[in-house]
């Protein structure tokens, strides 16, 4: 009989645990939309679409603190410890970097907003619009690792935060020498600045989420360490 | 007897709790150090004091680990609930936050190792200075405000927050006038303005840390609430 009971409560535990997993990742896919939307304003000059995605940031916020209070509530009743703590840590750790992605999303679609408005033309669009498919793909790698606990894809997310680098230097060199060459177009050219800004930012905090992806599957704590230090030591 | 047992267990977990906010306080005190030199070396244009504040990053992201660890060992062994887990979970964030605040003071050492190492005059450097100044104040004042759970101070934080946003913009406004009077400065103004830019996130994440000191006495989430409502309820 006692058993049962335990059983009884193991499960609901598992269901609790595997509650807050699915909120998290389901956050996780509202950044995403709201990232797609910010580029899309972009690309399309649509100035309804920039405005809901500014509009639309205090529901990330609210995810946030729902789930935020789920996982204090479970340490609290549940006591939970080794992996399922860990996971529980983990997902309080992804969602405060989920919800400044929010932010970060939020600050493109503001500025897709001022570009339209303006009737900014850029040729430096095309290029903000790769780097953020760029760092779109890393966010929903790092998602997917989370979703499937995998080492192996979250490493990857860590190694493309490389390239997402050198993509964000080469505009910003470029957007350097366009401002010099022509002064009249510093103030736009600094929102385009901004926004590759927020991008790359987006692609560092994929890359936090990668890393607590590890730290969950294999008890490690991987932040501030080489990445090369990293593959040796999992290997 | 047993009693006894409890008591002592009870007198070890207090002081490991007290182990944990003490940890957290001292490194708040290491990157307001990191923060002042990064100025001073703006001010002085001291080149081994930026190199000193870039190089001295990593004892704060060591910190990190170690706290966090330790945070995760308490919420294993001793399963603590309401304010003990409250407590824990403020330290769990406030370090994260303060960590940030590291890179961002590592960003202004940065800068100031080029602009010294460029030899650039700047008649912003003042402006930079008396923004960091405000903002080393707010962060100070957040620490204190954990350090004392003092909600009052905690609050005077967040207004303080709508100051530092407005000096900012201010900077901005100058920097972006002046790049268009002189394309020449672009470069160097670039730099003051992502300095600038780190300071005012210094700002924000030391209001996050307020915000915790609310949600750590009170159990309240005041994230993403209008500063006139918290006080309202609070009142």
């Amino acid at each position: 009989m006692e058993m049962n009971i335990d059983h009884h409560i193991s499960s609901r535990f598992n269901e609790e645990l595997e509650g807050i997993r699915t909120r998290a990742l389901q956050m996780g896919g509202a950044v995403e939309k709201q990232l797609a939307n910010a580029l899309a304003a972009i690309s399309k000059g649509d100035l309804e679409l920039a405005k809901e995605v500014v509009d639309s940031d205090y529901l990330i916020n609210a995810q946030e603190v729902e789930i935020d209070e789920q996982c204090t509530k479970i340490l609290a009743i549940r006591q939970p410890a080794a992996r399922d703590l860990r996971l529980i840590i983990t997902v309080i750790k992804t969602i405060t970097d989920l919800e400044r992605m929010g932010d970060e999303a939020q600050r493109v679609g503001r500025m897709a907003k001022q570009l339209v408005e303006h009737s900014y033309p850029s040729k430096h669009f095309q290029q903000i619009r790769n780097l953020g498919d760029h760092v779109s793909r890393m966010l929903h790698d790092a998602l997917d690792a989370f979703a499937r606990t995998d080492i192996d894809a979250a490493l990857q997310v860590l190694e493309e935060d490389q390239r997402v680098d050198q993509e964000y230097e080469t505009i910003m060199r470029q957007l350097i020498t366009f401002m010099m060459e022509d002064p009249r177009s510093i103030p736009r050219s600094l929102e385009i600045m901004w926004s590759a800004r927020a991008l790359e930012r987006i692609g560092d905090r994929s890359c936090n989420i990668a890393e607590y992806v590890v730290y969950f599957v294999r008890g490690r704590d991987i932040r501030h360490t080489q990445l090369s230090d990293v593959q040796d030591g999992l290997d």
